[in-house]
């Protein structure tokens, strides 16, 4: 814990105190005196100002409507047919999306269930035979297939599928576009290898991949395939920018959740809430139309297996634990033990999120020792896995089968409440029924009603405690793996549990007890809240239990962000995403951006030299640079605009250059056509190493000025850090010029990029501010975390 | 229609076309040059530059953080301590908000219920009795006498409470604040108000005012009281800003809606999608709190009403029609009935938002005359609604009772699925039991399943038609009424008939249709998606229905979206609110900032003369002013910042002059603290007519530099208008700074405020674009309004 302090506004001198979290008025002055200085002296050695550094391998997005004399033709000859024919195309995209994601979460489903089930029918009718050693061999040799297969293809296909993918689909809605992770090979592999993984009984979820499937599908489509199909590239020339990607992504990721739990409302709600940064009402429309997409294509699907057609798919699969009770009722001597699990949640929610943090710190070390570790690292959890699995339900005694069962008991084949397992006829195995299960039948038995007396204490226990450890360490390997589904299973058995121990004290059957046990984990490992009351709601289709859920929601979520963040974000931050928060950090309303502007600013001039570009572009990594005009071609220095590097690289590539600086016709424009300066594919970047030009033409100029973007968003240098970021992140920038107070001999004095605003370079360049860092009243773990 | 164009980007030499939607290349350069023209001898004659109008009485809001010597060393000295004041107490008001609209809105609907219940039980006893002409009496002269009360209060107490209020709040969240919209003399006026003109019968509804109440019940919990509580004064200091209250009212406002439909989840959506302009997820997360403590204090208190302790309330109030039906099954063939319904439904509610705006011209007309008009009218729609509820059922032949009924038939007393009113025993009339009620139970009695025969085809016609135009011809009266409950019971009615049409062609029963009537004419009105979808979710309890529901949802809001707008959109354009659209019109990106700033630029010097500003302060009526440093005072003219007409306020009433114009210590600013520039409570702001200075005060100079905002957000003249909108409505501004490309002797060229940006003052200043602002692919209906 920081110092606090309370020099409130009522003492005109307060104490210097030289812990406290908050800089006082003569330190800050002094410090801004230091700094002002150090930027005058880098100003006159360098002959350059200040700029941001932007050094991260990984691409930001632009979100800024650029206006140079390329776009603004466009524009204004996108008449009538134009925008209908845009319009109609983001409607047929997201049609698209919404049938493919349902189909593939159908057939992935369809996948699991009929994997997953042959394996189990075999295991359990060798059991039947007593064959008890051979069944063992049978199922772990399939698991350890599976996760093999699933891992052989990600680690040597596409490595970027590995892990849930929610993580990088939310950076990139954020800004940030992690190389790959929307490739056609990162989606066949997610496919291939999250059925893989999930039916190799790993204790890993599939709602997770789905997000990372949708989002690759809405990229792709929205791609419009690839330079053959000439037909489709003129209707999506249009798309062809980042706003409408992120706009596609965005809906996507919510045909995702929608598919994984047939929850269309909450796969909106949860696309709002979680993934997106940038939300407009329009989007909710057209993600709202994708989900009602989803929706209907699963609800024909279902109808079609329905009349068991889709092999051992019949009832299970497509999650939808119906816990209708006509009566429930629940009265005030029902909210302690509610609030209790609500609060115990909260805090197992957030030991899971450090754990699992932990456990990738360690995981990362091995997996960059090479590709055979990472395989060696996931084929010894599943051999971990179905050794727990097949053991741990040989601990449990049989129990007798109630009389008055609402189905066979014990059940023979696969599902079902009652496993047979080892024990004699007329016995079940409580533990087994949890354990020798896909997680989706075992959420569907512990959310069961009228099943009170089935499990036993010692079995929820040591259920609860198995898969909060296995999915903790099932994450980290090298497979398609999501977090959603294990994290709901490890809720359930806390909330039987915590409902056992209430017992007979309250109304509630312990089937709410589970649902309420799944809701507080995942408010406290999660931490969403709309979007996880509506999932919920939409999984068990219950309206009735909604205040309840509303409550441990809330409750879980407080208790657990006091000691730690959200799930996606720690993992984010382990992969070292750069993701922008939407709040500011006090620290940043005390510095302003002339502070963190720094390092020499790269300028080009309106008519600039093409050897000039060149050197810079090789020099540099920036993808940005002001363009000034100076005395010869105007009065005074004056900032005309900014020009991106990647147009940049396309003048280059085509050569129009001039012999001399001087203006000349708009005849160079008219050999570009908008298209030339769309955003380019994944992968399909130019670069400046590609580029090859003669020593007479390096000598030559280029005309700059009708490729500048005119109007940049510019700040004032004394505008607080604070203020500045609230408009690079509402307008979704990836520049932002930073302009002198007094206008002197150069009108720009650096540019501020997503990486200036990030705390941890601030907090590097301002080490001072360093223990106001710890703002939130945000206890942290020191036992714990040295104990790990 | 306007003229449509198709000069693609293929051809390099557009026809001229003067009809066409978009501007041509030459035509533009020429107008723009007049333009120059133009503002260049403004400039010459006045020797100011140009700005934009702000002649509406209506304030605006202002999100923007002001960053000068006042407020900076605030943030500053806001340590640990003083942050967790604020978010606690932040928490504290969301709770106290949820906390009271819950009750509000249990104690509006009791007394509803009983109102209206003794009214209906005293007129079926009489009826009972045969005494038909006395029980008319009664009923219209009570409802006479509720209507007259409401309209009294509202017209005579606070006119402002008069119709729903969700189109003020709207505004209000977009940064218009319409005056003593939220004083508390409009919250009782409302609540009572509202209660009376419900329980009178008239066609109203009471969640449009549920959401006024909590939208008022917010704005006044966060301004903490009057002076007289100091206690609570400092407290309640940091939240004496628009940003908080916006984010209170935001809760406020889905604090109502769970309140008025019991559906926590639709509220916390409804705010989202329909009222609020900012979004940020801790918002979501804040207003989920509040409408949880809604839900909760809800459940409470219907736990003690089931024990029949609140009257006729009983199980009547708080809408919840539980429509569940274990097994709903709808397949491929009960697809087209819906699909039609729904196109239709979307006709019907574009239809009725087009005849509503047109009713309430009309009634503009009327209430313009004086107060004893507007009470005129409200009585006489009494005393017409009152004729045709009694004299309509009439027309219906009695039923003979179903032998099977699951209820007592006919009813005696209130509700029921079987009203008796004139038949003999063992006979009901099918139109009473609809019109003979509340709309609560009307829309129970149409939502109910097993009740497919009950109602004759042409009672249900007759009932849907009387609704439709009844509450069209109820929503303008001076009353607080709201329009939410009218659509769902006119769209139950049209769902029901609908359903009567299909008959036995779909699996599907009339109780169902109803619900999807109802969405589908919610959509074609409201015009929303995701909110309507889970409120109807949570009024039926029945998820089953789901993707049925959404494709309805979308399909009604599609099809009447060709027709016209949203109609609390139109509602807000029929009241003069100039509500900022998100989205940009296509000529927004053809006109720069520099086309659309006009007038006398009013601009400060760094040292102003005391009669200088109180003569602008006087003559104009700007909330803002560019501050402007020249030569003597620095090397060339800078524009150091801008102040506030508020600010300029307090200076001059504390009188802090000089009697040199140069520069001096800080002593000026330690006589002020924050509170003295913080946002004046409602109906408190100072006025320049009310401070009395001297005439040797007049010749003083004022510092303005510690005063000023001094990092302001600009935008270069040559930006285009769509861009400059982006970054003003995403970052909520009042003003925004336009600034030159070359820095010559003004540094800054006007101010932009909301009402530049607005489609209707552009198209006045540039009339060649209004042909292209018929851009959507919209019918009008010519024939409809010449009609009407």
């Amino acid at each position: 814990m920081s110092a606090s302090l309370s020099n409130g506004l009522a003492s005109p001198e307060p104490a210097v105190d030289e812990e406290s979290a908050v800089l006082h008025e003569p330190l800050l002055a002094q410090y801004q005196q230091t700094l002002r200085l150090r930027r005058s002296q880098s100003n006159t050695t360098s002959q350059v100002a200040i700029v941001g550094s932007n050094v991260c391998p990984i691409e930001s997005l632009d979100y800024e409507i650029i206006e140079n004399d390329i776009f603004k033709p466009d524009w204004r000859s996108m008449g009538m047919i134009e925008l209908y024919q845009y319009t109609f195309m983001k409607w047929i995209l997201c049609f698209l999306i919404g049938l493919i994601v349902g189909l593939l979460g159908f057939f992935t489903n369809l996948a699991v269930e009929n994997i997953a089930g042959v394996k189990f029918v075999i295991t359990s009718n060798m059991m039947l035979a007593r064959k008890f050693v051979a069944a063992f061999l049978v199922f772990a040799s399939s698991n350890l297939g599976l996760t093999l297969f699933a891992s052989l293809i990600t680690a040597f296909v596409a490595p970027e599928s590995a892990g849930s993918g929610i993580p990088e689909v939310k950076a990139y809605l954020n800004g940030v576009d992690a190389p790959a992770i929307f490739s056609f090979r990162t989606l066949i592999v997610k496919i291939v290898g999250s059925i893989c993984a999930v039916s190799s009984s790993l204790n890993v979820g599939k709602a997770g991949p789905m997000v990372h499937i949708g989002s690759c599908i809405a990229a792709i489509v929205g791609q419009g395939g690839s330079k053959k199909f000439r037909l489709t590239w003129k209707w999506l020339r249009l798309f062809k920018n980042d706003r409408d990607r992120r706009d596609l992504v965005t809906c996507g990721s919510a045909a995702g959740i929608a598919a994984a739990f047939r929850a269309p409302v909450g796969g909106v709600l949860f696309a709002l809430e979680e993934m997106s940064s940038w939300w407009r009402s329009s989007l909710l429309w057209r993600s709202f139309f994708t989900t009602a997409v989803v929706a209907i294509v699963l609800r024909a699907l279902i109808d079609v297996c329905l009349r068991g057609e889709c092999g051992l798919f019949g009832k299970g699969g497509l999650i939808m634990y119906d816990v209708t009770s006509a009566n429930i009722s629940y009265h005030l001597r029902d909210v302690p033990p509610v609030l209790l699990l609500a609060v115990l949640g909260g805090i197992v929610g957030s030991l899971y999120n450090l754990l699992l943090n932990k456990v990738l710190q360690i995981y990362n070390v091995i997996n960059k020792k090479g590709i055979s570790f990472r395989i060696i690292l996931a084929c010894s959890i599943s051999i971990f896995t179905s050794c727990l699995l097949f053991g741990l339900p040989w601990t449990a005694s049989c129990r007798a089968c109630p009389s008055d069962a609402s189905e066979p008991c014990p059940t023979i084949g696969r599902s079902g409440n009652y496993k047979k397992f080892q024990c004699p006829p007329g016995f079940y195995n409580d533990l087994a029924s949890l354990f020798f299960n896909t997680n989706d039948d075992a959420i569907k038995n512990l959310f069961s009603k009228n099943s009170d007396a089935e499990f036993h204490h010692s079995s929820m226990l040591i259920f609860f405690a198995t898969c909060f450890f296995l999915s903790i360490f099932s994450y980290g390997i090298v497979a398609p793996t999501g977090i959603f589904v294990p994290v709901i299973v490890t809720g359930a058995a806390y909330g039987r549990f915590i409902g056992m121990l209430v017992g007979s004290n309250s109304n509630l059957n312990h089937g709410l007890f589970a649902v309420l046990g799944s809701a507080s984990l995942l408010g406290g490992s999660m931490r969403m809240t709309v979007s996880l009351c509506v999932i919920i709601l939409e999984l068990t289709n219950n309206l009735l239990l909604l205040p309840l859920i509303m409550i441990v929601l809330l409750i879980s979520k407080t208790v657990a962000d006091a000691f730690n963040g959200n799930i996606y974000d720690l993992i984010m931050a382990l992969k070292g995403l750069p993701y922008l928060e939407a709040h500011t950090e006090p620290y940043m309303r005390q510095l302003t951006v002339g502070d963190v502007v720094m390092g020499p600013l790269q300028i080009f001039h309106g008519f600039e030299k093409v050897s000039n570009v060149v050197h810079v572009l090789k020099t540099t990594r920036h993808n940005g640079f002001p363009v000034i005009d100076e005395p010869p071609n105007s009065v005074s220095p004056v900032l005309f605009g900014l020009i991106l590097r990647a147009h940049l690289l396309t003048l280059l590539k085509s050569k129009a250059f001039l012999r001399t600086p001087t203006q000349v016709d708009r005849d160079a424009i008219v050999q570009f056509s908008v298209e030339d300066f769309g955003k380019k594919g994944l992968g399909h970047g130019d670069k400046i190493e590609d580029i090859e030009l003669s020593e007479e033409e390096m000598e030559m100029y280029i005309d700059l000025h009708p490729f500048t973007n005119t109007s940049p968003y510019t700040v004032v240098e004394t505008m607080s850090l604070a203020k500045a970021l609230i408009l690079f992140r509402q307008v979704g920038l990836r520049h932002l010029l930073v302009i002198p107070k007094v206008s002197g001999r150069v009108p720009v004095v650096g540019i501020l990029t997503r990486h200036d605003f990030m705390p941890q370079h601030i907090l590097n360049l301002h080490p001072i501010f360093v223990e106001s860092r710890w703002k939130k009243l945000r206890f942290r773990l020191p036992q714990l975390s040295k104990l790990v």
